[in-house]
């Protein structure tokens, strides 16, 4: 499969097709025009179309796409082809939320581990994944093929730990701290700053509001 | 204060200035040329200059930008100068995680009230905040001017939780279901997909080492 090089707007939507399809799958749906699938996920076909001859272009003129087939190579662009092995630091509300999430496991997400710093969390478990002392972490994460690490810790304690995960063999942080992390290359960040998300909402709120008033 | 149309776009980056300019205020800063705020943020000054001028442009040649204005205005801009009041739908980890987060206090989040339909998690509480059951859901938005209601539950209650949703006073839904959701316009949805977030992640794992092979 040839893959062109792909726009981070792009990158986005996938994850969406991907849910899209895997539902269409589910239902027993085998194929779908883009027309239709634009419908579904509220894009205009052509977008649609465009999208997926970035990464090879899998439709057929008159017949659509066939779903299992574009479900499973959108999984295969995306990585979930193949297990991820992740550990979670801070055992707090958020963190054990993260690693109760059964559907990450259903992606090929494995949580094989939780650490924290707060001696009272130390030892509980998390679907049977105990909770350890940070002091642990670079053996653990050599000795488990950890390649992901979950950061859901107060901002404060975050570029800290984030400096000792990137002199192991981690290749990516999902972080949940409120604060941007400066990585080197090669360790892929990506960011929830759910306070964002939250400052968007409240944004959109004012702006319709506004928008009432004018008209 | 004149405002233009603002791209989405720039609307994703507003939270992440104003968080970087609470910084500056926190560490007594009094001003910031673009350059320097855009070394902050990894982003051109030209590109900071931009979207400043995309809501006014309160700058001054050769004198930067003062750090607490620009502040306060963008933090009116997010609608933060008035106080919003929110229920979470769902008390279940990532409820309580949310319903547990201080800093959206902070910021004029007033979090009122917790639902869910599991009778051994109503009547308890989480920051003297108590679980209620549904069915008190409408009359509660009602009598406590709620304006956004948080959904964390399972995919396949939220749909219909949304239809009752969208028929009572709520302005916002911020939705943590692994589902689109459909409202009426005057409803503000912002998604926080983990799951698309996290492919994401895995995404730019494959592709780097996909790069590295290649060289």
């Amino acid at each position: 499969m040839e893959e062109k090089e792909i726009s981070q707007a792009v990158v986005s939507r996938l994850p969406r097709y991907f849910r899209y399809l895997g539902e269409l799958k589910d239902e027993g749906v085998e194929r779908i025009s883009s027309q239709e699938l634009g419908e579904r996920l509220n894009l205009t076909a052509s977008q649609i179309r465009q999208d997926i001859n970035c990464f090879g272009g899998f439709g057929q003129q008159g017949y659509g796409y066939n779903v299992e087939y574009l479900y499973d190579e959108i999984g295969k662009i995306l990585g979930l082809d193949r297990k991820h092995n992740f550990i979670i630091i801070g055992a707090g509300n958020l963190g054990r939320a993260l690693g109760n999430y059964m559907n990450f496991e259903r992606r090929g997400f494995i949580l094989r581990g939780m650490f924290d710093q707060d001696p009272g969390l130390i030892g509980r478990e998390v679907r049977e994944v105990r909770v350890r002392p940070m002091e642990e972490l670079e053996d653990f994460i050599r000795e488990n093929d950890i390649d992901i690490a979950v950061l859901t810790i107060p901002k404060a304690g975050a570029v800290s730990v984030a400096e000792r995960l990137v002199k192991t063999q981690i290749r990516a942080i999902w972080n949940f701290a409120h604060v941007d992390l400066n990585v080197p290359e090669g360790v892929q960040v990506e960011n929830v700053h759910l306070s964002d998300s939250l400052m968007k909402l409240s944004y959109n709120i004012r702006r319709y509001m506004k928008e009432q008033e004018e008209t």
